[in-house]
Parts: C-alpha cells; sequence; structure tokens
C-alpha cells in the first residue's frame, strides 16, 4: 500500500496537527469520526457518506463507491478506502492495520447499533467513548473559515436589500421568503443556512415561526431572520423593517432591542465570559421592564452549522476567544402585538471584536 | 395527574397501535422515539426537541419550553412533559411510572452518550436495543399521507412547468434552480425535498452534481432532479428537457431510459419483490448496451424523508405492499456526454399501481 502522495493543504493540516494533540493527551491512537460536518472541516470531503479514521500518520477516508471521485477531488491526502454504506469492518481492518489499541469516537454522534457492530469485529481493540474533541477547536475560525463566513455574510445582505428595496404592502410573508431564498441562490449561494423566519405583525412575536398567507401592510414590523450558505459556512443575521411608521410602542421596544445589541457587540473580546457578554444585553433589556420578553439566549456559535460552540447564554460556560465566530441577538417580544430581534455576527479578535455583518441597523 | 383529555386524531390513534402490537410481540413495555421524523410520522408534533415515550397505556410527549404551545397545538393527546433540553431524568421517571420493565429504543439512532446516560439511571429498567419499529409501518403510507405527497407532486410539477415555459439559453444552471425553488415556495413549498440538481450538457452524467454557472445552451440536455415539500411531506422527480433538438446518441440514450421507465412502472404491484422491479428496468438498460452506465438502484421509498423504505434495487430484500410509496428513477449516464434519468412517484395499490405524479416523459 503506497503512501498518502499529497500533503494536505496548510489549514487542513493544521487542525489535523490539532486533532492528534487531542489524541495524545489522551492516550489515543486513533480517532473515528462520523460526523459530517466534522469530516468536512478536518478534511474538506463532503460526501454524504463518509468516515475519517485519524491515526499518528494517517488520515483514513472510509465512504463508498457513490463519492471515490469526490473524496479524490477534495481530500486527495486522504489514503481512500471505498466500503459497502456503514459496514464496519473496512474500519476494524483499518484499526488493525494502523497497529491502534484505544481508539476514541464521539459518544454523541455514535449510535449504539454502530457501537455494537464495531465491538463485535474489534476484538481486544479498546473503543474510547469521548466528547467530540472536534467541537472546541471548529469553534475558533482560521481565516479560511473566516472568509467563508464573510462571503455567506455579503450573500445575504446583499439579497436582503434587494428584497427590501422591492417590498410593497399585500406580499405575503411566504412570496418575501421565497423572493429572499432566490435572490441569495442567484447571488451564489448553495441555499439558507435555515428556513428563513419572515413574520408580519404579531407573528413576529413568535421565535419559532413558519411564514405563512399572512400580508404586508402599511406601519407594521415585518421580521426577517435568514442567513446564506456559501461554501458550506452560512451567515445568521435578523432585522426589522417597516413600511410607514412603527407604532409608539414597538418604537420604544425597537429601541432597547437596538441599545442592547450595540452595547453587547461592544463587549465582546477575548477571555470574556460568553455569559457576562449576555448579561451586558439582558441588564439593559431587563432596565427597560422588558425582562421576561427576552427569552432566549443572547446569541451562539457559528461556522458550518447554523448553531455551533460556543454557547452566549445566561447558563454557558464558555470563554470567548479570538477566532470564534458569534452571533449577537437580543429580542424582546410582546405576545399578541409584536417582536423585535437584532442579529449581527461577530469575529472575536486577538484584541477585541469585528462585527463582520455591515448592514444598518434601522432603515430610513 | 389527568388521564389524556383528548383522543388522537384517526390516522395517529393507527399508527399508535401499530407501534403498540409491535412492542406487545417484543414484551416490550414502552419505546423510546428519539427521531424527530419517527416522533412526527406518530404525534404530529414538528418541534426540533423531543421523544415520545410510549407505553401501552399513555404518549408522553418530552419536549423543552420552547416547543410547550407547539405540543399542544399539534399533539392535544399526548401527555406533554417539559424538560431541560436532553436531560434523561424526566424519561426515567416517566418510565417509572409507567412501571416499564423493558423499555425498546431504536439502535440506529440512540447516542452511545444517550444510552450511557440513561443506563446511570435507570436502575432495573431493562434497555433493549431493537431495529426501527416505526419504519416498516412508515413504509405503508395512509390515506392522509397520501393526500400529502399527491400535493408535494402537485407542487412541483407545476414549478416545474412554469420554469420549462421560462427556459432560455445563457441561463446558468444556478439561476434555473434559483427560479424553480422560488416557483415551488410561492406555489406553497415548506422548502425543496433536498437540494435541485440542475445539470446542463455533460455535467447530466454526474449523479450528485451540484448547479454552477453553466449556461444552458441551443441542443443541449438539461436535467433536473427536483422536489417540493408541502406538510412536511416531500416529491421527488427527475426530467431532461432540452432547447432545439437532441444528438443522435442522446435520443437513443433517452429511448432506452423511456422504456424501462414504462416497463418499471408497469411492473409495481403488491407483492413484487423490489429487486424484481429493479430487474425489468435493469435488463432492457443491459440489452441496449448500457449495463454498466446505470450504476445506482432503480428507486427508493418516499415520505417524511427523500429516501425511505423500501430499498428498489438490485440487493434489495423488501417486498412491495399497498400503501408504499416509490420512485421509479432509471438512468443512463455517459460520462463527458451527458445523462439521462426519468424519476416519477408511484403508490403500491392493492391490485397494482398507480403514478401520483403526471408530467409528460417528453416535452414537445
Amino acid at each position: 500500500m503506497s503512501k498518502t502522495a499529497k500533503t494536505a493543504p496548510g489549514h487542513y493540516s493544521i487542525r489535523i496537527k490539532k486533532l492528534r494533540e487531542e489524541m495524545a493527551g489522551r492516550k489515543l491512537d486513533a480517532y473515528l469520526i462520523q460526523d459530517r460536518m466534522d469530516q468536512y472541516w478536518l478534511t474538506g470531503f463532503t460526501g454524504e457518506d463518509g468516515s475519517v479514521l485519524l491515526t499518528p500518520r494517517a488520515v483514513v477516508l472510509l465512504t463508498d463507491g457513490r463519492f471515490d471521485e469526490a473524496a479524490d477531488r477534495e481530500a486527495p491526502f486522504a489514503r481512500k478506502v471505498l466500503r459497502k454504506k456503514r459496514k464496519p469492518e473496512e474500519t476494524v481492518k483499518e484499526l488493525k492495520r494502523a497497529k491502534a489499541k484505544r481508539v476514541g469516537f464521539n459518544r454523541d454522534h455514535m449510535t449504539v447499533g454502530d457501537y455494537d457492530a464495531l465491538r463485535k469485529l474489534a476484538g481486544p481493540i479498546k473503543l474510547v467513548p469521548t466528547e467530540s474533541l472536534v467541537t472546541p477547536h471548529r469553534a475558533r475560525k482560521d481565516a479560511d473559515e473566516v472568509e467563508k463566513l464573510r462571503a455567506a455574510i455579503r450573500v445575504a445582505e446583499q439579497a436582503f436589500q434587494s428584497v427590501r428595496a422591492w417590498l410593497r404592502p399585500g406580499q405575503t410573508e411566504r412570496e418575501i421568503a421565497a423572493q429572499l431564498a432566490y435572490e441569495m441562490q442567484k447571488l451564489g449561494a448553495q441555499g439558507e443556512t435555515f428556513p428563513a423566519i419572515v413574520a408580519v405583525g404579531a407573528n413576529s412575536s413568535l421565535p419559532h415561526y413558519e411564514p405563512g398567507d399572512v400580508k404586508l401592510a402599511e406601519n407594521q414590523l415585518l421580521l426577517i431572520d435568514w442567513g446564506a450558505r456559501v461554501d458550506w459556512y452560512g451567515s445568521d443575521l435578523t432585522r426589522v423593517v417597516w413600511l410607514g411608521t412603527l407604532s409608539a410602542q414597538m418604537r420604544a421596544v425597537f429601541d432597547v432591542v437596538r441599545a442592547a445589541h450595540d452595547r453587547a457587540l461592544e463587549a465582546v473580546r477575548p477571555g470574556i465570559k460568553a455569559k457576562a457578554v449576555d448579561k451586558v444585553a439582558r441588564e439593559i433589556i431587563h432596565k427597560a421592564g422588558y425582562g421576561k420578553q427576552f427569552n432566549h439566549g443572547l446569541g451562539h456559535g457559528l461556522g458550518i452549522v447554523a448553531h455551533e460552540s460556543p454557547r452566549v447564554a445566561k447558563t454557558s460556560a464558555d470563554v470567548l476567544q479570538p477566532g470564534m465566530v458569534i452571533t449577537i441577538e437580543p429580542g424582546v417580544y410582546l405576545p399578541g402585538v409584536g417582536g423585535v430581534r437584532l442579529e449581527d455576527d461577530v469575529l472575536v479578535t486577538e484584541t477585541g471584536y469585528e462585527v463582520l455583518s455591515s448592514l444598518p441597523v434601522e432603515f430610513s
């Protein structure tokens, strides 16, 4: 069997090295990755069916014939092994080839069925359940990932501005959502990060609203929470807009949320506890009398999936570190009346923060 | 604790009854469902965070506060238990309340982490890994599900016809994909069943192609594989179209695939092995000299997810039964030249089959 012909591009090499350090720290001589997003992060391989077996010397990519070409193109540095879908025989063969004694795997991803099947074949090889060794590293984005997120934000923002200029009374939430998705895809998005929330009037107070047949009208709030996926990385933004004027009640809510949003962004820096940033926004909202109407966390990490580590919430134990990209999205929701949420995507830098998104918070 | 106030609507009652029969056959006095799609099938509850604990007497829905209202609205017949996200304590409390001794769970869904956490708290309660008890029942659609699939097919077909009329040379694959998604969403789709494959010319020979910047031109094949999701059920169709005329080579391929498609559809009936239907198409393609160029299974079950039971392939052990909805999608792919795939959605009836889709196979 020939050795790996090509070396991994710089960012993959670094990620592989980090993971090998985690393995060494746990005395693991192999680590099995089955999460498709972890697999993509580590190797660039996008195939639907894949596992990565990382050893101190090799990156083994196990997939099936459908993704043969994709594996060669996307992860030429990995040793490719084609197998029948989900069968563990080849995995065990590779573990034996590597003389692995202790194999780690993510306990929150491997199923009981897969574990039992591996266990039966593994003989003396010890299978060691761990938390995800990838998650803490995936939370800190490198320059390549930040560029992808910038692109995903740019597409989302451009599409939003087109849609905003096109908004007219009588358009339904569903039409507006369709238009936004369409503009993003035309601008190069692979798709939406998640199905957009487009909520008119009182619907804007419902945090998990699905766009329906309600029509946009003058002097009513329109809340849009959306994102574009570009090169697998997804943006996540929220704005409220209105045609005409806002009621005094919603104007007051808007101003409070805006202040919470602005102050929380300014609090972002390396070393601060995520819950302390949450607190900055929460206190402003609480003091304004809307404490109970801000019933979710301030934000979350952003990357290959829409909700990644770290958590930015009251109960989070995470500390912000350079390279993390998080959302800041305070909101106040008055049931039956309406809600305001303002969300931006922000990079934690070595010295503070950089807001990656650049849409105005208020539109004239 | 009060008894369940409302009884489940007819189709949910029947599904619950079927599952209780499966439990009884395995001497299980509880079954834990963690798969969101199984949960939706059994109860109608769509919340992202949920488990269903089915016992001989109760349907317990465990979710968190975010989905409190949705649980009441979507599954009022279930006993709702709010818990912290993914914590097993409440599940164990409910198992004890039901005096469960043997609790089944789907080994291909529960993670090792969740299992270990449950195991620690479960005491003498035996956790019994099983294959999914839901899968074989989900494969046979009831009238309610067939109606949802019909709606999803109708939306996909209407959108396709609009896009077909709009096609012009110079449009990119990406633009065409965006237009199709847009039309479907405007017609009421929640979204796409999967990101559509839109492939011009030689790209049509790549089975997992992602739409790019290649432009539509006269006398070139355009392959579109797409679906609409309506009320959680998704359609899945494929057509090839062209502006101008097709090359003699691709015309010959088209005629072979069309014959395979038509004959395979006519072979669908209850009691036939799925692999026998695959064989009908495969033999026609093989005899025409393209055997190696039809390198995937003939089809798959269709429902809440795009690929459900049964498998319709050479190696499938499944037998077609009334109520199953499957795709029939033979294809021939000539690398560097182009590919043709024709896909329709068909219901296995008591006596034969009904093609649920109604688009012409060839457009004049």
